[in-house]
């Protein structure tokens, strides 16, 4: 059985704990810290939910589940030494957290809001630590949530987190622009949505280079020299030209 | 039974040929028609084949699902008149087509390549036609291909052809730059599949706007900045800086 603490009670924090909080578990979580203790409030009957600091009990991992500005601050006000302490983050190095604590990572690698369901065991977990024994810990902390894990330090975890924002949150901005789009013509944006999935199946089987299509990659000038004309928002102009050069681009890579 | 004539051998084409040709199914396909006559080889026992267009058979519906740039020509080459030819392009106008014949068009929404197998039941297929008639004729054959079909015309097809180079080409271009990224840094891809999944999965609750995660949406300058100069091509970090500008103007807009 291992114990844990969990600190946070934004969308990684919750879905954490949720995932942590099943039957025969092997994970048991001591408590649930919040500075806010009303974030919490609803869950104080499965679990010992507090908004002090030093109240903190022995657990074998503390998870920083914070917002990247806050995990130094954290780390450094927790009033015990030499324990295991992990931040959740993409983007921060395992050292922004305090050095008087074993500090070690344990990086979800997914999108979360607090109001869709996640099935934990399909998001892989990027782990990171000090100590060879705690490395250990935070696998069999995986094993138990089901997921896949994979050992990242904190130079590839930067990258991985930057490719994250490509796949996902720029993504969703081609998503966000291609919605005004129809949205302006009077067209239901479901139309896209077969188009969407497919788009994410094709990438099972190809590599995305392999996988592009289009009027960019053929070289349709045509094509794009008339969608240049049909976008009315300058920055989408800029944003379609460049990303047509550099599909483009790509095709003379091949050659 | 409606009786189709299919010209071209490309994806679509291929496509278009595997779905008509069910047990059972109400269309009966009279003759697939290539320049290259080679291409259909492989179907001459399921399908009369031939590259002379004099020797096109009567059908109810003539099918052209050739290159854009090839729909005029080949519709001016057919040798017969007043009959309903169809193209299956997104970008060109019902009147590409030579008006001699009943002008229509057959779009079906997907990104297509030949070694994929395709549901087509799930692709949407945007209709359009001159005469009332021939459109019960195409939502015959929609409907007989299990097919969602919209009433769409040629300046909506062209917005929404447009909106779908954003979701996909531009989308899978995404995927290719962050496979760069990962691959620089001896980092497995496959780590964001369930991200990019997920991405997906999420506008099918919420509207892309409200989906919208991320450094840039947080307006997280520290973390964007640090992305900047990670990347290493000075195209990718004009198209971050574009995007991370243009979802953050996202922000304002909401205020």
């Amino acid at each position: 059985m291992i114990k844990v603490v969990i600190l946070g009670s934004g969308n990684v924090g919750t879905h954490l704990f949720k995932a942590f909080n099943k039957k025969n578990s092997e994970i048991k979580i001591k408590q649930w810290y919040s500075r806010n203790l009303k974030d919490l409030a609803p869950y104080s009957d499965l679990v010992k939910i507090t908004d002090q600091l030093d109240k903190l009990e022995f657990a074998d991992v503390y998870i920083l589940a914070v917002n990247d500005d806050s995990i130094y601050e954290l780390s450094t006000q927790l009033l015990f030494s030499n324990r295991l302490v992990c931040h959740t983050s993409g983007s921060k190095s395992k050292n922004e957290l305090n050095l008087k604590n074993r500090s070690a990572v344990f990086y979800p690698l997914q999108t979360f809001s607090k109001e869709s369901e996640i099935d934990f065991s399909k998001i892989p977990i990027c782990l990171e630590s000090t100590n060879p024994n705690d490395m250990i810990t935070l696998k069999k902390i995986s094993k138990s949530l089901g997921c896949t894990y994979y050992e990242i330090d904190s130079n590839q975890r930067e990258k991985l987190h930057l490719a994250a924002v490509f796949v996902n949150n720029f993504t969703n901005h081609m998503y966000t622009i291609a919605k005004s789009i129809t949205d302006k013509s009077k067209i239901d944006f479901n139309i896209l949505k077969p188009l969407i999935t497919e788009t994410v199946n094709k990438i099972n089987t190809l590599d995305p280079k392999e996988a592009q299509t289009g009027p960019a990659i053929r070289g349709d000038k045509k094509t794009t020299d008339k969608h240049l004309m049909d976008l009315d928002n300058e920055k989408h102009r800029q944003l379609y030209k460049l990303i047509t050069n550099l599909i483009n681009d790509l095709d003379h890579e091949k050659l």
